[in-house]
C-alpha cells in the first residue's frame, strides 16, 4: 500500500494511491493517517480494503503522517558520499535530530533569512510503526511500518561553523520535506537496493543507490534503540548518496527560484520550488 | 506563580503552589497545564485567581507541562564547567536536543541497560510561551513563560564515544527530569543570579550559580531563534555548572541505589532514586 494525506478544500484527507497513481479517499475508513493506524495489525486491516471502490480525489500532498513524533537522521551513511566529503567512514552510525516539522512533497523549500549555504540531501526514510528498545538486527524490521523518500535540507554554515552539533543547520522551517506517501514494508522487496536521484533545475546532482549505505536499516534501528526508545511515528532519514552541493567543486547552494526534483525507486517523486525568506 | 501538575488517584491535576508550598487544585479553572495556558494573556488570567480559595490536594509531581514540544539544550555554557572539563570557551552556544520525554521531579533515574557512565547535570530551564523567530536579545524574554530546574542526565560513553553528535547520550528514558513546577517570569527577579546545588547520597557534587553562564538566557533564545522557529512548550536547558561526575578525578558515575537531590534558588527541589534497568 501507498498511504498518504492530501490537502483539499475540505481539509486534509487520508488517501491510498492506487496502481495508476490515482488518490483514493480513505475517509470512510479512517479519520487520518496517524500513529494509531500504522501499527502492524491496523495496517493489515487497511490492506483488506478494496480501494478501487473508493472515491478518487485530488489535492496537494501533505506530510503522510499527521503526528510525526521525532525525525532522527543518520549522517555520512554512504561510502561514496563520505569519500566525496573527504571524511572517514564512521565506526558507528552518526545520529542527529531534525527539530522541525515535516512538510509535503511539493511544499516550497524556504531559504532561511540570510542563508548562503542551503544544500540538498535526498534520503531513504523509514517509518517506525511500533515501540522498539534494544532490538536485535534480525528483529529490527518488525518495527518498521514502511519506507518513504525525504530531503534532509541542510544549511552548511549553521551546521558546521557554529558550534559543532548539527541540529542548528538541519531544523529551519521547510527543511524536512517527505514523500507524497509512505509505502508499506511488504511492498518494498529490498530497501537496500533502490535507485535514487535528485536534480536542480533539471541538472542531475545526486545519482546513487541505497546499496552503498554503510549501515543498513536493521543496523541503524538496532543501534539507535540501545540509546533511545523508539515509538510509532518516529522517522529515520538514513543518509544521503554523493552529489550534495557542499561536495561539489566549486560548491553550489540553493538560491531562490531553483527547482529541486527528486525520486527514489518505488517511493515516488518530490518537487520543491526554492523561495527566499519573506517573513 | 508556581504552576505544576501532580499525579493523583483521579489522574493528573493542574496545581498552583501557594506561599506555604501547599498544592492548590486548579481543575475548576483549567483542564491541565498545557501550551494553551502558558501564553502571556492566559497566564495573566490565571494570575487573577485567588488560589487560597482553592482546595488543597496532594500528589506526586508530574512534568509541569502536559505537552512539552522539544527539549533544546546548551552545552558547555558555564565558564567554570568548561574549565573543569578542560575545554575551550565556546564561541557560539552549542545546541543539541534531548529526544526523550520529560519526567517528574521525584521520578526515578533509570540507568540504561549496560550503562557505566551515567552522569548528572543540574540546569536552569526556560519555558518558551510564545512563537519566536529571529528575535533580538532585548525582546527575547518576551517569549519566556517561566523558569524551572532540570537535570540533563547524560551517558558519557554514548554521548562522546559513539559518533560525535551528543543526542545518543542524552535521550534515554528518564533522562529529562524537570522541576515540580515552573515559576512564571514575573516571579524571578534575576534568572542570571540563582544559586544551584546538587548532591549524590548527601555529598555535594555541584555548587554554582547561574551568574557564571557564558551565554545568558536572552542570548541563547536570540541565537537559536535564527535557526529554528521556537514554539510554546519548547524547553531550553541552559547548561550545567561545575561538578559533574565526568569532571571529577577519579570520574564518578551513578549506580543503582544512589539518591540525587538538587535545588535551584526559587525554583524548588528534585529528588531522584537511581535504579538499574529492569527490562
Amino acid at each position: 500500500m501507498r498511504l498518504g494525506r492530501v490537502k483539499t478544500p475540505d481539509g486534509i484527507k487520508p488517501v491510498a494511491y492506487d496502481m495508476n497513481g490515482a488518490l483514493r479517499d480513505l475517509s470512510s475508513h479512517i479519520a487520518d493517517i496517524s500513529t494509531t493506524v500504522i501499527a502492524p495489525d491496523k495496517l493489515a486491516e487497511l490492506a483488506q480494503i478494496d480501494i478501487s471502490g473508493l472515491p478518487e480525489i485530488t489535492g496537494t500532498a501533505a506530510p503522510f503522517l499527521a503526528d510525526v513524533r521525532r525525525i532522527f537522521c543518520i549522517g555520512l551513511n554512504y561510502y561514496d558520499h563520505a569519500k566525496e566529503m573527504g571524511m572517514a567512514i564512521p565506526e558507528h552510525p552518526i545520529l542527529f535530530v531534525k527539530a522541525c516539522e515535516a512538510t509535503g512533497a511539493t511544499d516550497p523549500i524556504v531559504l532561511p533569512k540570510g542563508s548562503e549555504k542551503t544544500d540538498w540531501e535526498l534520503e531513504l526514510g523509514v517509518l517506525i510503526g511500533s515501540r522498539a528498545h534494544h532490538v536485535s538486527e534480525d528483529k529490527a524490521l518488525d518495527h518498521v511500518a514502511g519506507y518513504f523518500m525525504a530531503n534532509d535540507v541542510s544549511e552548511r554554515h549553521y551546521q558546521m561553523e557554529l558550534g559543532g552539533q548539527w541540529v542548528k543547520g538541519k531544523s529551519a522551517d521547510s527543511f524536512a520535506p517527505v514523500g507524497p506517501y509512505f509505502v508499506t514494508k511488504d511492498a518494498i522487496s529490498d530497501p537496500q537496493n533502490l535507485k535514487m536521484s535528485l536534480e536542480v533545475n533539471g541538472e542531475t546532482m545526486q545519482n546513487g543507490s541505497t546499496a552503498t549505505m554503510i549501515f543498513n536499516v536493521p543496523q541503524i534501528i538496532a543501534h539507535v534503540s540501545r540509546f533511545i526508545t523508539l515509538h510509532p511515528g518516529d522517522l529515520f532519514l538514513t543518509g544521503t548518496p554523493p552529489g550534495v552541493g557542499s561536495g561539489k567543486s566549486p560548491q553550489r547552494y540553493l538560491k531562490a527560484g531553483d527547482v529541486v526534483t527528486a525520486k527514489i525507486e518505488d517511493l515516488g517523486e518530490m518537487r520543491h520550488e526554492v523561495e527566499a525568506f519573506a517573513g
